[in-house]
C-alpha cells in the first residue's frame, strides 16, 4: 500500500483579496510536511472555471513549485485534461517532461477527459467525442515522449507534422500513466489500456475488491493493449481524510470539508445550473446542510477518524487489492492547522504500519505480472522510426493543419502550388523576369548568360528529383542556340551544340526558359499554348525544371 | 537600470542521457545565485521543437520551480507564445495567475507571436495572421485577469462563453505586460500597446537611444492605446554576457556560447532547412566556426568583459534610455562554473554601481509618465461587467465554438507569395550554393559572374523596399573586387570600382554575398559572426538584400 494526498484547491466563498494566495502557500507548506513525514504521492487536479470547487487550473505550475520544496514525494497529475482543445498534446508532453526534469523523475502522469459542463462548454469539447479524444491524445503524447523525432499525427482530433518534441522526461520510456475514474466502469478502461486507475468513486472497501479483481484480470488478459510504452498496474482510491486521536474531533474537523466536496461536485457535475461569477456554492451548502442530515456511517464521509481506525480502514482496502490510498484533506473550509496535524499524526501512527515488507510485496507483484505485461506491450503498436529525414515545410504544414477533414483533393493542391509559383516565383530571377517583354529578356540572355545559366542548372542537378534518369537533354532555344545537359551517375554536365542521341528535346523561346526557371511560368501552360515543343519522353519533360533547381510544378 | 538573466536552455549536441536534467538543475542553481547576489529578473523563453537552440518548452513549469528557490527576483515569461493554437488564452491566464500566486506576485508577463517555421508549422499558425492573433489574445487574456466573470469572446481566433477564469493573479489588475521585439520595429508596437519592449535585436547603445526616444514618445502620444489595464513603460535589451576580471578570459569563456546562440538562431529563423531529430547544429557551427572569423570588437559579441568594462557598457545603455539589461549567460557550451562566477562577480562589482538613487529615479519617471499613462488608460476599452447573470449551456456553447471561423482575408494572398519565396529559398541560386565551400564558390564567382549578378541586383531594385534611400552602396568582396550600386530616383545602376561617397560600405567574402542573395544565409548571422563588416548606415544594411531582390531577413 502506498499513500497520497490530493488537491483540488477548494475555496468556498466569500473570498478575501489574499484568499487564493493563502490557499496556495498553505498547500505548499502541507506538501512539504507530507513529504517529510513519508507520504508517497501528492496529486493535483486540473480544473477550469470551477470556482469554489477547484482553483487548481494550472497544476503544472503548482506541482513544479512543490518539486523544489520536497525530496521524495512523487508528483502526480491527477489529472491532465487531454481533449485537444484544452491542451495541445505537444504542450502536455512538454510540461510533463519538464516537471520530470525539475523533480528528478518524480512525475506520475494522470490523464482524463474532462466532464463538467463548465469545462466542456468553455473549451468547446463535444461530450460524445471526448473519450476518443482522450484515447487519441494519449497515444499521441506517449509517442512524443518515446519517438525521436515524433513522427507526426493525423487524426480527426489533431494534425501535426513530424517534430522532435523536447525536452524528454527523465523516466523512460515515460512517467507512469493513470486515468481518472469518476465512474467505476472507467476502471475497466484503465485495465484495457494497461494504465493505473485513479478511482474517485468513493467505494466501500468491499466493493473495491470486485473492481480490483476485474482490473487485474483485464490487465492480464488479451484485452489489454497498453496506451503507453510501459504498463502501470495500479489501482488507487481517493477518500476524504482527517486524523485525530479523538475520532469525534477528527469528524468535527473534516466533516464540513467532505460534505462541501460532495455538494460542490454535484453542483458542477450534476444537473444544477451555474452562473459564472455569481452566487455561492458554499452559502447554498450551508443553508441546505441541516436538511442533508448527519453523514453518520456514510462511506462518503471517508477516512475521518483516529489513527487506529484509519489503520483498520486501510487494511480493509489493502485486503481488497487496492494499491494506493489517496486522501483529500484540503476541502471546503478545512483548516490549515488541522490538515498539518492530521498529516503529522498519520505519518507517525499509520504510515509505519504499512511500510514493513512493502518493497518485497511490490517486487513479488511485479514478477507475477511481468509475463502478462510483456505480452501486452508486444500488442502495442511500436515506436515509429522515420526511414528518411523529414524536411520541415511551414506553409504546407500550416495548410494541412488548417484544412478541414476530409483533405482537399490533389487538384486543389496543384492549383495552390501553381498560384504560389506564379506569385512569388524564384526570388531574384523572378523579380528580374517579372513583367519583362520577350525581346528585352532575349537581348539580355545572350550566349554568355546562357552558358552561365546552363552551367548553374547542371551544377544544381538533384538526382533525388531525377527518378533515376541517365542520358542527355537537348534544349533548342529561339532565337537559335542549342545546349545540352548530360546526366551520368549523380552528376550533370552542360555543353553547347546538339546531342547525338537525346532522350528528350525541348524547344522553346529563350525568354520562356528563363521564366520556367524563375517559376513564373508553368511548363504545362507553355506546352498547351504551343510555345514549348517536346520530342521524346514527355513524362521526363515534366520533371526537368525540378531536376535542375527550378520549382516543382506540383 | 534593472538587471536580468535570460534562459533559452540551450543544449548543443551530442546529448548524454542526463544532459537535459543537468541543464535544468544547473539553471535552477544559477537562478538561486542570481537572486542572492541581487539580480532583479530572470526571464525564460517558450520555444517548441527547437532542439539544441532551446529546450525551454514549458517555462511555466521551470519558473514555478525557480519561484521556490528564490525570494526577490522577478520571474519573467520571456515570452509566452500567444497564438491560440499553441496556448488557449484561458490556459495562459491560468498559468500566469498561478505562477503569480506561488511566487507572491513576482511575475512579469512577456508575450510574443512565435516566428520560427518549426513552431508555426508545428502548431499550424498562419504567419500572416499571427500578429492579429497576438493582439486578440492579449486583449482576451488581460480581460480574463480583470473581469469577474470574464464576459466571453468571439473573434476569428477564439470563441469562448462567459466563465470565471480562476485563479486570479496577485498583482492587480495583472502582472506587467511585455512583448518580444526580435525586429526593432516591434518596439513601436510595444509603445502603441503601452507595454514593455524586450528587444532581442542586439543594438549598439547609441542605436538604442533612437529607439528609446521613439518608444517613450509613442507611449506618451495619442497613438498609445494600452493592451492591458495597466501600462508597463520599460525598454529592455538582451545581450550575451560573461564577466571576469581578465577581459580576455571573459571573452574566452563567453564567445562560443554567444557565437552558437547567433548561429542556432539563424538556423531556425533564417532560411536554413531543418530536419527534426537529425543532424547537429553544434557540429555545423563548430565546423564552420574557423571561417566565421574572430568576433573582434564587434559590439554584437555582447557584454563579454571585465566588471569595469561592463559598468562602462551598462552606463552607455543607461544614457541611451534603456531601463533593463538582460544577460544571456547560459548559451551553447558555456560552463556552469563560469556562469556562476560571472554572476557572483557582476553582483559584487557591477550591480552596486547602479543601485544608488535608483528608487528615486524610478519614482521620478513614474511621476513624469503618470499623466500620459492616465490618458492612455482612458482610451482603453474598459473591463466588461455583465448586466445579467449568464447561464451556462454546454450544448449551445460547444456548437457555437465548433462553428467554422470566418475565412482568412487578404492575408491568404500574401501567404501564397511568401510560401513560394521560402519554398525555393531563392531557387536555382540556393540549390547551387547549398553545401558548397567558400573556395568552390569563389572560383566560380569570377569577374564575369560578379558583373552579371550586380547587374541583376541593380535591375531587380525595388524602390518600395528601399525606404526612400538615394545614394551609393559599395560592396567590397573578398578576394579583392569592389562594386557599387547607385540608386537615383526609382532606378539603380551598378558599376565596378569604388564609390566617391558611399552611404554604406559592406565588406564580405564573395561566397557569402552569393549565399545572402540565395537566401541560404541570414545577413544578421554574418554580421554577428564578424564575416560581414558594415560602415555607415547600419539600418540600411539590414534592408540591402531585400532592396535588390533577395529575401527579407524577417
Amino acid at each position: 500500500m502506498r499513500f497520497g494526498i490530493f488537491y483540488e484547491h477548494q475555496l468556498p466563498r466569500p473570498w478575501k483579496p489574499d484568499s487564493e494566495q493563502r490557499l496556495y502557500t498553505d498547500a505548499l507548506d502541507q506538501i512539504e510536511l507530507a513529504d517529510r513525514v513519508g507520504f508517497d504521492y501528492v496529486w493535483e487536479v486540473e480544473h477550469h472555471f470551477l470556482e469554489e470547487y477547484s482553483h487548481s487550473a494550472a497544476p503544472e505550475v503548482f506541482l513544479a513549485a512543490a518539486s523544489q520544496r520536497t525530496t521524495n514525494i512523487r508528483l502526480g497529475h491527477g489529472i491532465i485534461q487531454l481533449p485537444q482543445q484544452v491542451n495541445h498534446p505537444a504542450r502536455v508532453a512538454e510540461r510533463v517532461a519538464t516537471l520530470d526534469l525539475v523533480s528528478g523523475g518524480r512525475v506520475d502522469f494522470g490523464t482524463g477527459e474532462a466532464s463538467s459542463a463548465a469545462e466542456l462548454g468553455g473549451f468547446g469539447v463535444a461530450r460524445e467525442r471526448k473519450r476518443e479524444m482522450w484515447q487519441d491524445a494519449l497515444d499521441c503524447v506517449t509517442r512524443m515522449f518515446a519517438e525521436e523525432p515524433f513522427a507526426g499525427w493525423n487524426s480527426p482530433h489533431l494534425r501535426m507534422p513530424p517534430r522532435n518534441v523536447i525536452p524528454k522526461p527523465v523516466q523512460k520510456p515515460h512517467p507512469p500513466l493513470w486515468v481518472a475514474c469518476s465512474r467505476r466502469e472507467t476502471i475497466r478502461l484503465a485495465a484495457r489500456n494497461g494504465i493505473g486507475a485513479l478511482s474517485f468513486a468513493f467505494v466501500h472497501p468491499e466493493d473495491a475488491a470486485t473492481w480490483s479483481r476485474d482490473y487485474y484480470r483485464l490487465l492480464a488478459s488479451e484485452e489489454c493493449v497498453p496506451a503507453g510504452f510501459a504498463v502501470n498496474a495500479n489501482l488507487a482510491v481517493v477518500l476524504p481524510m482527517m486524523c485525530h486521536e479523538d475520532p469525534e474531533e477528527a469528524r468535527r474537523r473534516g466533516a464540513s470539508g467532505a460534505g462541501f466536496f460532495a455538494y460542490a461536485l454535484a453542483h458542477y457535475y450534476g444537473p444544477s445550473r451555474h452562473e459564472p461569477g455569481r452566487g455561492s456554492i458554499w452559502a447554498d451548502f450551508a443553508a441546505r446542510r441541516p436538511s442533508l442530515g448527519a453523514r453518520g456511517d456514510d462511506p462518503l464521509a471517508g477516512a475521518l477518524g483516529s489513527p487506529q481506525q484509519l489503520v483498520e480502514l486501510v487494511r480493509r482496502y489493502e485486503e481488497a487489492g487496492v494499491d494506493q490510498m489517496i486522501f483529500v484533506l484540503q476541502a471546503g473550509p478545512n483548516r490549515h492547522e488541522h490538515i498539518c496535524e492530521s498529516l503529522e499524526l498519520f505519518g507517525k501512527k499509520v504510515l509505519p504500519v504499512f511500510a514493513d515488507g512493502r518493497e518485497e510485496r511490490e517486487r513479488a507483484k511485479a514478477e507475477r505480472l511481468a509475463p502478462a505485461i510483456g505480452a501486452a506491450l508486444a500488442r502495442r503498436a511500436p515506436v515509429r522510426v522515420m526511414a528518411r529525414p523529414y524536411q520541415m515545410d511551414e506553409d504546407a504544414e500550416v495548410a494541412r493543419i488548417g484544412r478541414r477533414a476530409p483533405a482537399a483533393g490533389p487538384g486543389e493542391r496543384l492549383r495552390a502550388a501553381r498560384k504560389a509559383a506564379r506569385r512569388g516565383g524564384q526570388g531574384l530571377l523572378a523579380r528580374f523576369v517579372g513583367g519583362r517583354e520577350d525581346r528585352d529578356l532575349e537581348r539580355w540572355f545572350g550566349p554568355g548568360q546562357q552558358r552561365l545559366l546552363f552551367g548553374l542548372m547542371a551544377r544544381s542537378f538533384d538526382p533525388a528529383k531525377a527518378g533515376g534518369f541517365q542520358g542527355t537533354l537537348e534544349f533548342r532555344l529561339e532565337p537559335a542556340a542549342t545546349w545540352t545537359i548530360s546526366v551520368r551517375g549523380e552528376r550533370a554536365r552542360m555543353a553547347q551544340g546538339r546531342a547525338a542521341d537525346p532522350a528528350l528535346v525541348l524547344a522553346m523561346p529563350a525568354a520562356d526558359l528563363l521564366r520556367v526557371l524563375a517559376g513564373t511560368v508553368n511548363p504545362a501552360d507553355l506546352l498547351m499554348s504551343g510555345k514549348l515543343r517536346v520530342e521524346g519522353d514527355v513524362t521526363l519533360a515534366s520533371r526537368v525544371a525540378e531536376m535542375f533547381g527550378g520549382p516543382s510544378p506540383y
